[in-house]
């Protein structure tokens, strides 16, 4: 059963997992440095336990602790118990949803263990924490079967990704590719076609694209680029086949989540 | 030409149009009273500016003065300096763009104005400003012809609602019903086939509903609701057909402007 511990002072050593959380560069390294990442919200909380992540600790104002009163009573995790107002203070932010958890982090899966899939989204710069969240949380809800990132895509495990994925981030198998110079020629290796979501002179449009996966069936890898400035040159170049979302006149662009939903739900596995 | 005026004192009276930007309840009756709204960044006051909005004032910090000066040196807009420093104590964030612009709102459209359209997305209660930006962003990407808003969802000129929707909330038509309890008669009678996203125990997948709309064509006005609760049960007794999208065993839904994303795809317009 899990000890209440209440808390009064900011300064407290035990609330150090949980300092600044609006700080993004502060937290990666602090996150990475200590293997851990935080977990918003009652409900995010009990994914994340669910999913068999370890809890190091958990912040909670006091009326939050009954909520949860059926995990901490099968663990032993320390429960700090604070006031509202010392949580902002500690994490610089009104913690709306009263709860936070520090969990510690699996060893990270390696991107051979996803070259079995038959539909993975590969994100390659997108340092956006809520698109990334909100790429995860499609694939999953659409059954692809993983998401991989490239070096310098944003990390999965963030608080804010976590929180847009709705936890979908503790139960897709993703991985980060170290390489990413060579990481598509792994990904055509492993048989992938592999696909670019942008736009080139010998583009194909989507519903098309996915006629033809009918009727050849393969696996495939969806590249989705940044926002800003799209999939890099050395990338598109490798790409066997880009696929167009059909835009109104004037648009130039749809927000890289939105296409992602679109083109999981397009090319994705039929779900009766 | 645009006079340029350096300002140095955070009191300035002239600043008034931008303060607290981050807190929402104050900046939504200081909007609906003086009847502005912001927009953020270079892109996004430029699209303001192209699509008739008449600037009340420029926010500027000195680097960003000579990216707009086309703009300036066609108009007698006053344009306030301040230092990056004085902008973030003013607004109450750090303005990475540097930009700021107040615009006078122009009149409402009437939901009147939109019953001659064959695609419209009507958002429920959808207090989320991004998710509303997101929805308006997606909905004129893929050809729709406008949103609806019910008398709850959250203002399109809203500066997070116009940022997310990089700026289409300018050029999409959109309104707001009046009236929440008898909005829908009013497209049924206009002669839309209204139609909820929504799970239920008739629904069918969006796919199937995508092919009878293709055998026989009608207008769609697609209801969404909050992400939380979902449709009203009062909206949802009133759909003609509740439309699914397939999803993968365990996951409970996608976040709403995913959904919308590949509503508008489905079900819109064929574009090439």
């Amino acid at each position: 059963m899990a000890s209440l511990v209440e808390i009064a002072d900011p300064a407290d050593e035990r609330l150090r997992d949980y300092v600044a959380l609006r700080d993004v560069s502060l937290r990666r390294s602090l996150e990475a440095a200590q293997g851990l990442f935080i977990a918003e919200g009652e409900k995010i909380i009990r994914r994340a336990w669910q999913t068999g992540h370890l809890p190091r600790s958990l912040l909670l104002a006091p009326r939050w602790v009954p909520g949860l009163r059926d995990l901490l009573d099968t663990s032993d995790v320390p429960v700090y118990v604070v006031s509202e107002r010392l949580a902002e203070q500690i994490t610089g932010f009104h913690v709306h949803r009263g709860a936070l958890g520090a969990f510690e982090r699996r060893p990270a899966r390696q991107m051979s263990e996803l070259l079995d899939a038959r539909r993975l989204v590969v994100c390659e710069d997108i340092v956006d924490h809520t698109n990334v969240g909100a790429i995860i949380r499609c694939a999953a809800g659409l059954g692809w079967d993983g998401v991989l990132l490239a070096p310098r895509a944003a990390d999965p495990l963030y608080r804010r990704a976590i929180k847009t994925s709705m936890g979908a981030v503790f139960s897709l198998p993703w991985a980060r590719m170290d390489d990413w110079a060579h990481g598509l020629e792994r990904l055509r290796d492993a048989g992938f076609l592999v696909a670019a979501m942008a736009l080139r002179h010998d583009d194909v449009g989507i519903d098309e694209f996915a006629e033809q996966l009918d009727q050849h069936p393969r696996k495939v890898a969806l590249l989705m680029g940044t926002e800003g400035a799209g999939l890099s040159s050395h990338w598109l170049a490798q790409a066997e086949v880009v696929v167009r979302i059909p835009m109104a006149r004037g648009i130039d662009s749809l927000n890289v989540a939105a296409a992602a939903a679109i083109a999981c739900h397009v090319l994705g596995p039929k779900i009766s």
